[in-house]
């Protein structure tokens, strides 16, 4: 099979380097000091019965975290962070992860518990391992790297061959070209990636096949990893062989399963080898990768990358490997793997042979430059073992007095990072906050999310079969399309809410300045806003709280309303104090206060010190990147503090409330403040009810009121609606700067799907 | 009551001018020959026992318009602008509306239909006003004015005086003081714009009053019009003897009703007259207008406001007409009405010295300069009773031979009027065509309509307690808030149609010309479109039909595209005839063929003639306030002309097909077909699934088809779709150029309202 050629002559090069990725890492829940857990798998990573990214593997205690197939290498290691954030962030404050293959201070066997699984045959699979191998040997952890070639590029392939008339046999050739090869040359990757050097001696009950201070490559890898017996051989000369074979193995009870069959390359597309023969190969899974525990996640990209590259040069090459390529191959990896980290390797000359041949693949394929410095580098570490994982992972050991102490450093300082911008997922990060927290949720709940288009914020979801999806975290189609038109517009929202009986202020609208100021009379010696018809984050607003005085005042503020829209409302203004409701559905689930940006004196530091020291919130940032944004020294917040008497080098006596801003927005630097529960319960339910009138699903109300602490009447100097706002924000409620967080994101996976109650257990 | 002084001591003068306003509007359907019809009231109007607009009076023939209240004059004439396209545009070919009051071509009365309205109640009243005054004088038609004070006017004047205590009281005597001066003074009004100065003579069944060729000013507001017995005198002295005087008139059986009561103002805001002791009375009703057969609609714009000036002027004047005042007013009344049109009115300077105080009164309330223009103008006609409406339709009537005749001919000139732009509403043609559609629609069917938005196209639609709002035609809450998010970005289009498992062609999205030109293989050779990634009329798009030949062809497709769009989309070409399926809900309603603009050659014409001709089209102008658009002779046209080896010069052969432009939207002067008929029903089938998985309850679906003949198979090689419009456009389906029009407008309504069928009679 002539791969190279038919891409080079048929300019697929681009086609070969895309395909669909996946990966799937093991690891342990530690305590502090690296020693596994004997705790249940934590409630509130979701249910196993469904979790498409959160399992466990063989032990309660074994995290197998899995990333939804991705069109790049880049995207799953993306997905591979979220998941690790999510986890992380959901862990007892005293767990972390192991960030190496190789178990530290495991717990005796009979505590060692398996996972436990709502299948039977998942549990009693499980006690079969434990019968044959012993718990210990199931702890180890890895990675397991799945791969599909673009299925345009097999097509492609085929339609230039003349060797085949089936496309299935097409495929499953090529796929199985790929793990002939692969078995081959394995032992490269482990030479390259390996990082399991060592494991304490009780792994091993006391009869470590390792002298003392003697380390190898990959324990894992090696014939005391996790590997069947030596006579167990199933053949890949053809797909028919290889299920003949792997049949024959569990028919004969040698394997309790197919998938005891523990080989580097498994051949997936179908629950059965046999159903491969119809279905075809899909894709290939390779499964030997130990964690890399320099990786806060198991494994870095470019090695990700490295992998993908290395794959698709063993169909690449022109040769493909035999059977007995393929003993020589695990032969060789056994003896690699057993191999002194800083020693070179037996095989350093076939390893040469074929990092040249996959540059010189990259080459051709016109790969980037650094991707190729990469694939040299990996190359050099043939000529100096120190520079492999492996060696620089012996040096870290050997620093930090153990393996054991070196993995719970690593998983402290792993866990540290992931709480430092804990409102966000850093990986999704060019997304809105809303839109990562609605994310965190549905990774943890176990709700399949696919990202339609990032830069629009859509999501799909899938729960079985229930599909929805969701713009900027909570535009669904639970929401009447009319709404959101309805809420545009503020003369319209007005009239509808009017129109429902809720208190409205009064108001006109004009078209022109001079229309206007004719009907100045009207509205002489009135406190009025004056405002945009379309809302615009509060630009153009102009109050006359204490009635408008003059016909010049009018004409001002009109000039500056008209420059943000060209139809301008004239409007009662109501005085009290301006709550943002949180409405979804039938209940009001957080209502908030927006304080101007301020400071409290302390009668020793200045304006501008005690800024700095409110600044240094973990929540402020620059506001898009983070839920609150710092309080600038600028000069607005110069005037401000000089109406008061004050300049950014004023002390402020002791409890002193210096206004840093006029207006109250969240993005001048304001405080916000959680008061659902302060709030008299009578405007919630008028604020439910000013959201069912919208016809909205999902809607910020923002109300006037006196005295949140008086019962609602019914007229507007109890309360007043000016405007409803669709996709209203949903991290000030979530991250406040003070009183309660108020996960609203998860109300919005709950009103999508209704059929997870009872189905998880929610906190 | 000093209501002048206090607004002007507290500058009320705008409020004062502010009110609401609604008309009534009696007339006769009539034959071409200007006689009563004998037909039934037209099924295609609606249903009289809930129409809000049309309905009918005393007569079968005898239509009532009633426009809904408007805060100004010019909508209340708006809507009745509208309501009479409707009606003259549903009525038969030979059917047309009478625009004098009295009646012309009478049939024998046992012929003349009393209206055949669903309540009993209604007609056994008819029936008893047949008895009392028989039926020719019911025939008699004119317009009702209603007219209510601003609410903040009444509260403003009640908080500035000082003898009233109870605000309904004051209310009550603001509006009785303008009914009592209005009765006082009504014959001003009937002398300068009466119009019934003449009858047949069977209207009197051959007993007329007036002598051959006598005319007089007003026959209808004369004793012989539409009075009650003289000695029928009800009390305005306060509301109480109002009331008193009326029921006694009823219960000793004089009169049947109080509706009996023919007072040319009638107080209202309630049921019963008793209800107003308690309720105020909250507007008044001014009856005694002739139709002004020289306004299309019976009244002007400029008479309208006239109108309410003058009633503004019965309570800015101090004094207040006593009973005796009122009596003599309408001795007055009775006397002017039977004067001669051309002859000076005895009461002339009552008259004078009445619109004087008009004058003065306008310019303490700073009306416009033409306001002040038109109330001299009026006053002048007090010395020169030719320029009075009488006196001009005297010589009108004389010059017609006959004031049936003037009718008929009048009423034929109104009609051809209303059908010149049949596809629009005149007066809200500053809305799109789509809404004034819909409207049409809605007034017909009889749905309360009220326009929130006029700019925004923004409609609240009632039917009993049931409401709705519709943007822009069809947007509803009908549709999923999620589902236009997803029709706006094609790529979660494409993406969530391939998962409902349509035929989509594959695509690629680049953000930079540089990252797409990398990856120009994979398009290479390959028929392939170039689109922005947002919809934007088709701008941008660069299509290689035979293929992407070279990389420079690619780079430019790409620029162009990138000028639109942050993102481009690189698709799989699909070969076949783009259609537009409309469908609503459960149901594909039009299929749509848009063809490039193009003429057909005779053989004689030039290009430029031929395109001269088809623009002469009526559906055809500036495409935004017609239904298509002329064909223009510009650069692009010559370019297209030249291509053929043609300019606007040649003379085309017979049958040759011309085309003037390479793209077929109508909106450069393409021609829309109607294809649902032909279209097979398997991609209409395909269409409502599609719009489906859009989530949407009104969709346009672009489907490419190569043939319509043929039942759609599940490959792009049968069909494709590209994206899927919300919002469609309803104009081209409801005025194609040439095959069926499709009402779509009236599915939009059963879709909002399904209570309606049954309800009404639907053709």
């Amino acid at each position: 099979m002539k791969v190279q050629q038919i891409i080079k002559d048929n300019h697929l090069g681009l086609l070969f380097r895309q395909g669909t990725f996946g990966i799937e890492k093991e690891s342990q829940r530690v305590y502090e000091d690296g020693s596994v857990v004997t705790t249940p798998h934590p409630e509130v990573l979701g249910k196993r019965s469904y979790h498409p990214y959160i399992q466990t593997d063989f032990a309660e205690s074994q995290l197998e975290l899995i990333t939804p197939p991705n069109k790049s290498v880049e995207d799953s290691l993306r997905w591979l962070s979220a998941i690790h954030e999510v986890v992380l962030r959901s862990l007892p404050e005293n767990e972390y992860i192991f960030p190496l293959s190789m178990p530290a201070g495991l717990p005796p066997e009979d505590q060692i518990k398996v996972a436990q699984l709502e299948d039977p045959a998942d549990v009693a699979y499980r006690e079969h391992l434990v019968a044959v191998y012993g718990k210990n040997k199931q702890m180890v952890s890895g990675i397991h790297y799945n791969f599909q070639l673009a299925p345009e590029l097999i097509n492609a392939l085929f339609q230039a061959q003349r060797k085949y008339d089936d496309a299935v046999a097409f495929q499953n050739d090529l796929y199985l070209k790929m793990a002939k090869n692969f078995l081959r040359y394995q032992w490269i990757l482990v030479y390259l990636l390996a990082a399991t050097p060592t494991v304490e001696a009780d792994y091993f009950n006391g009869a470590s096949p390792l002298q003392a201070g003697q380390y190898v490559r990959s324990l894992r890898s090696s014939r005391y990893g996790y590997v069947n017996e030596a006579d167990i051989i199933v053949s890949f000369d053809s797909l028919e062989k290889y299920v003949e074979t792997l049949e024959h193995w569990v028919s004969s009870g040698r394997l309790i399963a197919e998938k005891e069959f523990y080989s580097n390359v498994r051949l997936r597309g179908a629950k059965k080898a046999r159903e491969l023969l119809s279905s075809g190969i899909r894709y290939l899974e390779f499964r030997l990768f130990d964690l890399n525990p320099f990786a806060p996640y198991g494994i870095t990209l470019e090695d990700a990358k490295f992998i993908h590259h290395f794959i698709l040069l063993m169909i690449w090459m022109d040769q493909s490997a035999d059977q007995a390529g393929i003993e020589l191959g695990k032969e060789r990896l056994a003896q690699v793997a057993f191999e002194h980290p800083l020693q070179q390797t037996a095989y350093r000359t076939e390893g040469e042979e074929i990092l040249t041949a996959l540059l010189e693949m990259l080459k051709v394929l016109g790969a980037e430059q650094s991707e190729q410095d990469f694939v040299a580098a990996k190359l050099a570490q043939f000529a100096d073992p120190g520079l492999t994982l492996g060696g620089r992972l012996l040096r870290e050991i050997e620093g930090a007095g153990g393996y054991r102490k070196l993995g719970a450093e690593l998983a402290r300082r792993n866990k540290a990072q992931a709480m430092e911008r804990f409102y966000a997922l850093s990986a999704f990060d060019n997304m809105e906050l809303s839109t990562q927290a609605l994310m965190f949720d549905l990774i943890r709940q176990g709700i399949k999310t696919e990202i339609l288009d990032e830069r629009d914020q859509f999501l799909c979801l899938q729960f079985g079969e229930h599909i929805e999806y969701v713009k900027n975290g909570n535009m669904t189609s639970h929401d009447s399309y009319i709404s959101p038109l309805i809420m545009e517009n503020k003369v319209v929202t007005k009239k509808v809410l009017a129109k429902a009986g809720f208190n409205v202020p009064q108001s006109l609208e004009f078209t022109s300045v001079q229309q206007a100021l004719a009907s100045y009379p009207l509205f002489e010696k009135r406190a009025v806003v004056i405002k945009p018809k379309s809302t615009n984050y509060g630009l153009g607003i102009s109050i006359f709280q204490q009635g408008l005085q003059s016909r010049e005042d009018f004409a001002t503020a009109l000039e500056i309303a008209f420059r943000e829209d060209k139809e301008v409302m004239v409007e009662d203004y109501l005085s009290g104090t301006e709550y943002r409701f949180f409405v979804l559905g039938e209940q009001t689930l957080a209502v908030l206060l927006r304080v101007p940006a301020n400071v409290i004196g302390d009668g020793v530091h200045t304006v501008a010190q005690l800024v700095a020291e409110k600044n240094a919130h973990p929540l402020r940032g620059d506001g898009s990147r983070t839920p609150l944004k710092k309080i600038a020294l600028g000069d607005i917040e110069g005037l401000q503090l000089k109406e008061q008497g004050l300049s950014f080098d004023s002390v402020p006596a002791k409890d002193q409330l210096v206004q840093l801003r006029a207006n109250s927005n969240i993005s001048t630097g304001g405080d916000s403040i959680d008061m659902t529960d302060e709030m008299h319960p009578s405007y919630k339910e008028l604020a439910v009810g000013i959201s069912k009138a919208m016809g909205a699903a999902v809607c910020g109300v923002d109300l006037i009121i006196p005295d949140l602490k008086q019962a609602a009447q019914p007229n507007l100097n109890s309360w007043g609606v000016i405007e409803a706002n669709f996709n209203p924000m949903m991290m000030m409620h979530i991250f406040p700067y003070s009183g309660k967080s108020r996960r609203v994101t998860l109300n919005v996976i709950h009103m999508l799907f209704p059929e997870l109650k009872g189905r998880e257990d929610m906190k």
